[in-house]
């Protein structure tokens, strides 16, 4: 199914494994109205579908649209992969055991008569922000969520770049340390496993463990387990010095592997998004700051490094991304 | 100057720091002549020009041609970088002291009546591979060139990859180890400061150091200063134990370098050249084998690898390339 042209409005759809994100956004790429619902992951594939249905329904409802696809132009939905987003076909994703290569757009297309695109949530948030956010009028975008784990997405010429399977921009998993940490993927070193949430969790632990003082403890309430990469960025706000050193160190990582992206890519922006990058926004100017060192031509680092415009939406816009006009052009 | 559309031959220079290479090249990557001749990089941007021009006028006399550029479609040179591609200037590459934000291009088409283009040796020995070489058929190709240094190239479609200021595809300074020792570059763990020649030397001499007995050490007459990349290759293949450890340390680094490469590009196939890679391939299928663990999704890294059609003739044909139909299309 061919996008519906002249349609003003796309319906975004953000797949986790345990919640359905879902909104109408505009041609600016306004959220207008947005649901959020439990996906059910663990239930066979067509208790999945069936989440899915019933999140656009009830964003319908919650609209108040009398014909539910008046005036929407296709459903776009955002999921993590691996996926194929040509066939809209869902691979294997760990968190969505539901389906395994199961047609996701071809079944929401058909129980929905709208037409539906599919998209890794890294590739379709950095369509949203290379169309309507901080990536908004450069040509080439590199975009990287910075959370739980480390996603990433490359806009080229306003187009996702895919790669050879579809697979492409995964640059959660470029490490930077060979001989580092396992990474739940397997590999050692990965950017992810060094400066996700958890990994700064556990360099605040380590330091506890070896006996520096912080607020932290205080706020997990003398317990070093229950230590949260969240109470590690309220403490650096209040000017503990172990949050600042966690962060800093993290900054120092992120800024060689962003260094590491200008070297191979040299993007014309790098937008960064995500709870993480929230929470070192004070520090993005140290990133900055250290990213002419960290690529071959200093001169290459002095590039535009943003925070995204879409935060927790991030899914819900770049769903929609994924069946806006721009793209229906391509 | 466009190129002269209709001609079946360009030529392709190849400039370093202390030699020029430069050949004719047919239109299907075929090199029918070629001479090499000194570069003079440090007398003055002048002495540089002429140097390069007296090599394109030696060439034509080699090759008989009454009237130089008779069914010349253009010249293409590649030089180290920085560069800017699309301006044809040399920016300031280390070593060719001579030019400082030189217009080589458009000097020397001044000179000799001829279209030029320019870009850097990774880019345009990558560009030969994709049209002539190991990466004809594919859409997308990445390209290294293991040696002294590590240099690599992207083409997307056909077409170099070169990012916002002609800078990208600089995949040898790409870290895989941010507390490793400093490359020239300045960052820490580049894959050229652990995986190229003189690092090979230099593992081979530490292991030395360390007690480990190797042939090595009677090649370089006792002297484990003298041990080269080329002297750990041969002991390798006449089976030294020494040489064999060296040799698969540096496939392990590789093939972690080449899943970052494949986890963030996917490209289609991946083409190695140069002497370093020369003195892998015996270790192809080890690289090869290692490569799926060093994905995210293995079955991504079961990709194509493989050996360059070009070797110390990459730079010709690299220029050519720059300048051959295919290109001039785009």
């Amino acid at each position: 199914m061919t996008l519906i042209p002249g349609n003003r409005r796309v319906i975004g759809v953000d797949v986790g494994g345990t919640k359905i994100a879902a909104g109408v956004v505009d041609q600016e790429g306004v959220i207008l109205q947005q649901i959020r619902t439990p996906m059910v992951a663990g239930a066979g594939a067509s208790a999945g579908l069936d989440a899915v249905i019933s999140a656009v329904r009830e964003l319908g409802q919650k609209m108040g649209i009398c014909r539910l696809f008046e005036g929407v132009g296709g459903i776009g939905i955002c999921s993590p992969g691996p996926l194929d987003p040509e066939k809209g076909v869902v691979i294997n994703p760990p968190n969505l055991p539901c389906w395994r290569n199961y047609p996701l757009a071809a079944e929401v297309e058909r129980a929905l008569g709208v037409p539906v695109k599919l998209d890794n949530d890294g590739n379709a948030a950095a369509l949203a922000e290379a169309q309507w956010g901080a990536g908004r009028g450069y040509r080439n975008v590199f975009y990287a969520t910075l959370g739980t784990g480390i996603g990433t997405g490359i806009v080229f010429d306003g187009k996702i770049y895919h790669g050879r399977t579809g697979a492409a921009a995964e640059g959660g998993h470029v490490s930077i340390d060979y001989r580092g940490p396992r990474c739940g993927c397997g590999k050692p070193g990965c950017i992810e496993v060094l400066a996700s949430g958890p990994a700064i969790a556990r360099r605040a632990r380590a330091k506890l463990a070896a006996g520096v003082g912080s607020t932290v403890l205080q706020m997990a309430s003398g317990n070093p387990e229950a230590v949260s990469s969240e109470m590690v960025g309220q403490a650096y706000v209040s000017g503990d010095a172990l949050a600042r050193e966690v962060l800093l160190e993290t900054v120092d990582l992120l800024a060689l592997w962003l260094g590491n992206m200008v070297d191979l890519l040299e993007p014309d922006v790098m937008v960064v998004g995500g709870g993480v990058a929230a929470m070192l926004s004070p520090l993005l100017g140290e990133i900055r700051q250290r990213l002419p060192a960290c690529c071959i031509n200093s001169r290459c680092g002095e590039i535009p490094l943003v925070m995204a415009r879409y935060g927790g939406d991030a899914g819900i816009a770049g769903g929609a991304a994924l069946c806006s006009g721009v793209v229906a052009k391509s």
